[in-house]
């Protein structure tokens, strides 16, 4: 099988959307004029965001997932996409797994494969999204306010533990383990969510880092504090044997989790419970925006911090 | 240096045209309402696409320019781009100089670096553009049709043979390799001559994989077969000195040259000898479509054909 070949047997699905799908220089996408496009990129590298033995489909679906997250916590709806795939090898039960997992996901979102690249090499995955929302209607870091609300949706840690316990790090129960690794391999993109946020959340993002490293950044950019009450966020219940330093370390630090963790005005709790209804996801308000900077967690009135804030790729 | 002060430091860049750009979970793009995006996605991978040892400056032009070739084989404009990085390492001053001449070449061709993701891994590159054609302008493969000339800008084999005797294949004096490294290392996106090709070419794309086996896509594409007159395509002067195999080899079927290959009616003739004029850019006219499918190559009548016909990452 050439590169010709493996693209158009296991990427090249007919344009629904795009003016030009695959298989020219460029694609051609012709975007409503009123909404404005959000464009976002991330790329995965073996032994660094998954582990080699990974199952293909489920990192076809986590490749897309993390970048749709993105989408989602903008409040924009998916529209188009690009995969550039190094492969060590062309190995097709492998890649129709991984095409499978991808393409699952993608039809579920309604986003549509429109170019990419593929080429030899460590098997590292390099997507780009692209999303539309209406002009002024995104949801961004910068527009919190001391006195909102800070919410999370679902529930935190499990994607971290599951990292901790495969890392010899921690132990869990066989279930629990499942269930952990279930969040690592296979994160649900919060689009629903993200979409219905518009007009209430005051500012929104993705923990991809950590709650408190991601949760910070909303701070910078929105010039406030946060304090949280470590009470009230939702730990991921798989995570109740592990020690409370490992536990705490997971729910504040661990990356991974894609879940969303937006600001807003305390006028919008109710609609944000009813909201929780309708989504069948657990929204739970975890503290408040302050005056000043820093995220500080307390637990009955002391202060708690984890041994480390959040993931960083450079970190020494 | 973090992860996030490598993005400020190398990366974030104030936004010009994008409503938001490097920083939150999606860039923001307003496109003009009446054009469409062209989009396209190119990944290159130490040892396959680069040597090891190359100018980090000259790397961080090319990984932008392969991307700009697409979208100059569209006929579109560049607007904005990402770049997801993986790097083994945090080498400062590699850093400055790739994000010195990824930025040179972005200022030349006016796009903007909206948003992206670093990350720890073996040095991969994945960028992804996005340009802007008016509606039904954009120049495809598909609308060739027999009788059409064939054209090609540039002169080809240069980068070819610069891989060719670094991996001791073939000799070359040192100020031939000079010249040929240079195109291997800086190509040049044919930006001016994709826009001015609009209502003339009736198919074009950039030679990435070699003449021949690229023609063949647009053979493909438009229903049709190409002849080619050897001594019509120009050859770059740097390669005088090499045996007639290795020379037809790196023209014919050398990839990496990053020149358009376009086809367009006989009655453009005078309009294309006139745009080479004002372009100061050479363009050949090299042989014409024809009926049937394949491309062909006569040289005083007699058939040529390379020992292989580009280049192929799954090639076993």
């Amino acid at each position: 099988m050439n590169e010709f070949e493996l693209i158009a047997r296991y990427f090249n699905r007919p344009a629904k959307r795009a003016i030009l799908g695959v298989g020219d220089d460029a694609a051609l996408l012709a975007p409503e004029p009123i909404r404005q496009l959000a464009v976002s990129a991330d790329m995965l590298v073996e032994g660094r965001h998954f582990f080699p033995d990974v199952d293909p489909e489920a990192l076809g679906h986590k490749a897309l997932a993390v970048n749709l997250s993105d989408l989602a916590a903008m409040g924009a709806e998916p529209s188009w996409c690009t995969l550039s795939l190094a492969l060590p090898c062309v190995d097709e039960a492998w890649l129709a797994a991984f095409a499978r997992g991808f393409h699952a996901l993608a039809d579920e979102a309604g986003i549509e494969l429109v170019g990419g690249d593929t080429t030899r090499g460590p098997l590292t995955i390099a997507v780009q999204v692209a999303g539309t929302v209406p002009a002024g209607q995104a949801l961004l870091r910068s527009g919190g306010t001391p006195g909102d609300d800070v919410w999370v949706s679902g529930a935190l840690g499990a994607a971290a533990a599951a990292v901790a316990v495969r890392n010899g790090d921690a132990a869990l129960s066989g279930e629990a383990m499942a269930a952990c690794l279930s969040r690592l391999d296979r994160p649900t993109p919060r689009l629903a969510l993200g979409l219905a946020l518009r007009g209430i959340a005051s500012a929104a993002l993705d923990i991809s880092d950590g709650l408190l490293a991601d949760l910070g950044h909303i701070g910078e950019r929105s010039a406030c504090g946060a304090e949280l009450d470590w009470a009230d966020i939702p730990a991921h219940p798989a995570l109740a044997g592990l020690p409370e330093a490992v536990l705490r370390q997971a729910v504040l630090a661990g990356g991974d989790d894609y879940e969303l963790c937006f600001t807003a005005p305390a006028q919008h709790r109710s609609r944000l419970q009813a909201l929780s209804q309708t989504l069948a996801l657990p929204l739970s308000r975890i503290g408040r925006l302050v005056g000043g900077q820093g995220v500080r967690v307390f637990n009955a009135g002391e202060r708690i911090t984890p041994s480390r804030a959040g993931f960083d790729h450079f970190a020494t």
